[in-house]
């Protein structure tokens, strides 16, 4: 009878979610309610699942229905975050959801670049190939379609935010009729830094203060229930997040592939990937443990350090983050940092560190491979490198990339580096520039013949 | 017996295809030789099908078959392309594709923008979700895919561009190990706005010269065939564009829009979304006809003249294009010109031109509605905008806009409009600037409440 019923792709269980603390205190609240912390211990919330309902429905009928959506054309179905909606925000009606077509990214075989990198099986998951270009629209439409559909109190949505997060904030405000607020230091705003957030309608304020003034005006107006938060502390943003853990399964057939490798700098998508895989392990939809694998820039390398010391990350201390090209990690402070620990020491991950040279040279060579990747994403390919030299990553284990914004976002970094002008960068391998030459046919064929025979 | 072989998926007649005169003269050639025009009168060559070939398989069989192939999580049957691949390149086998993820993009409705246009039902196809940024992917897979396996004489693929193909041609000979050439005027040489090609590793040359100087000696060296031709006389490119009238229409349950709207430059676009949907037509996968709603910029707009002669586009004549924010349809005398008035003959098209203020609006709108277009996708909507209150798109009527590259290509216009220094425009009605303010609670909070409600 139940053999039956999942057959026909029924649940025998209705999902169910709420929030909890990440740290194992009791007390449940809803997620259509403004908390974002545990009220007894201070650590952030997370958003829980009914684990028994979930596993009360067969891995075999959950990949059917996963797979049945994504022959969905438009709408809640097609997005890769709504696909997995029982184990998202279940509550949350297909009709409910204020989707930009997220995630269903493509999962590229990177045959050339693991092989120069040391992991012949490399692949690499293009999150930023997406409405905003970054990977951060897997968490905003979340938090956008639980606003939008359960908050009708809220009357801004707020961040503070130079980069990604408020790009995806106002996209996904926008489209859903919500106001979307962004503050930001007077000195850091510029239109063309800000263009995302100002073309989609949000109200940018540009403050006479740094960013932690900022971020602590944030928090002073979401004191106040009808100004919802939308940093990364919010644990509806994880929950969008964590489903890309469960698409590239998903891609690679329900074969877990050995580490996931992902920039890490505030860390909550380190710890929303971890999430992510552990529901999938827990639920029987994958048979393999994946391990996290979190590249960090040197100049904001907490974890990197914590990680070294072999302590169980019991010696974790913030630093004071230097400058990095890689602007969207450089973070000494994680917010996530609790979450994230759990998670590595859950699936018994690593964490590597690059220079400037080499998060340059990482992505130049992924670059000249085909692949078009952040400054970010190429803390993580160092890390995938380093970590197959030291022999944690061993040779023939599947690695799948996390690229986490499109290259298109971070074009000032690749032209300082094809100019020779980067800041910190200092050997240009594959520094790529045009070559000034006379309108005549034979100039040309010898220019081109010169290019692909050097020795001629 | 056919019946029972279809129901279990197998093609009743193999598909093949050949190049032949888009004006129909006789004449075969293997897409694999180096030829671009007829030999007898000079049009340009066209990929051709065994149109009974595809029609000995039923309707129904091809559909659960592309259906099958949207489940596949990589390679070929993963991309928007591919997946239709016996009607692109059917002697190609999928182990010799060079993909980079292409196609499968999101199809968005937009009921705020569309009802703020005067077309309810309006939806966004976001061809510019992809890995180079523009929909040029799906044509470059197909051409770079074609060298690749076949072409072992060919040293180097090239071209000449400033813009979205030359990003697309070296992202994809990059992928394959094949070489790419760009050729461009010494003048219009930025490392920004080659950042992709370089990135890409392409051999990009500067000449000493103006555009058509470049495009000679592109043709010239292209006389020798081990230098390959990747401009858009290329019929292997459009092969791989007609493939988002397929996938449309699929998105849509097969159910066909009345109207694809979209830019027109060069008109290789207009020319293959029309053979896509002539094929999809005479194959019985959908039964309506859809018709092209071509919009030009004014400064540019050659075929939007000759539509409104309503002489069957006898009074074409080429023009000497002006200045325009929309740069990828600053194009007097289009390459495709030809191709493009033949699909529009047969379906029933209308082309539409817009003014600088018109696409500069029409682009903030959509942006302020959560979409984020290019300037080229503003003159498609500026189209629809008009085409409705003509009366040439009826109430109720279905339409598809293509948005044919990714808001992040165009920051520089985006920024200008909301600076309110865009060259051509005056308008601006939707500029968002930054807003400068005390660090205050009090302060934040009240322009926050001024903006949900200015009159407070």
């Amino acid at each position: 009878m139940q053999d039956a019923a999942a057959a026909e792709g029924a649940l025998l269980t209705a999902p169910s979610s709420w929030l909890g603390c990440g740290a194992g205190c009791a007390g449940r609240f809803t997620w259509s309610e403004t908390r974002y912390r545990c009220p007894a211990c201070g650590e952030l919330l997370e958003v829980k699942h009914d684990l028994a309902a979930l596993q009360a429905t067969p891995a075999e009928a959950w990949k059917r229905r996963f797979a049945e959506r994504r022959l969905a054309g438009h709408g809640a179905d097609a997005s890769g975050v709504w696909g997995f909606r029982e184990w998202v925000l279940p509550e949350l009606g297909a009709a409910e959801v204020v989707t930009l077509g997220e995630g269903r990214s493509p999962l590229l075989h990177a045959g050339r670049l693991g092989r120069a990198l040391g992991v012949p099986d490399l692949w690499v998951k293009q999150c930023g190939v997406s409405h905003t270009g970054s990977f951060k629209d897997l968490g905003m439409t979340v938090l956008v379609s639980a606003v939008a559909a359960r908050r009708r109190d809220v009357r801004a949505v707020v961040c503070a935010s130079t980069g990604d997060t408020s790009a995806a904030l106002a996209a996904y405000a926008a489209a859903a009729g919500v106001a979307a607020v962004v503050l930001l230091p007077r000195s850091k705003v510029t239109t063309a830094q800000l263009v995302q957030p100002l073309a989609h309608g949000a109200l940018v304020l540009a403050l006479d203060t740094d960013f932690d003034g900022c971020m602590r005006i944030v928090r002073e107006l979401s004191d106040d229930a009808s100004y919802y938060l939308a940093n990364s502390l919010n644990a509806l943003r994880l929950e969008g997040q964590k489903t890309v853990a469960l698409e590239v399964c998903q891609q690679l057939g329900w074969e877990a592939p050995d580490w996931i490798a992902l920039p890490g700098g505030n860390l909550g998508n380190t710890a929303a990937v971890g999430m992510g895989l552990a529901l999938a392990e827990a639920t029987g939809l994958v048979g393999r443990r994946t391990k996290l694998l979190v590249g960090q820039a040197g100049a904001a390398a907490p974890l990197a350090h914590a990680y070294a010391a072999h302590d169980g990350y019991a010696s974790f201390k913030p630093v004071t983050a230097g400058d990095t090209a890689a602007t969207a990690i450089r973070i000494g402070d994680p917010v996530s940092i609790r979450r994230a620990i759990r998670q590595l020491e859950r699936c018994g991950g690593a964490v590597e560190s690059a220079t400037e040279d080499e998060l340059a040279e990482a992505a130049a060579l992924a670059d000249a491979c085909g692949q078009y990747v952040c400054p970010q994403t190429a803390a993580a390919l160092v890390a995938v490198q380093k970590a197959a030299r030291r022999g944690e990553v061993r040779a023939g284990e599947r690695v799948v990339v996390l690229s986490t914004a499109h290259g298109l976002k971070f074009s000032e970094a690749k032209v300082a580096y094809h100019e020779r002008s980067l800041a910190g960068a200092s050997t240009y391998a594959r520094a790529n520039a045009p070559v000034p030459l006379a309108p005549a046919l034979g100039a040309v064929r010898d220019a081109i013949e010169r290019r692909l025979d050097p020795r001629a």
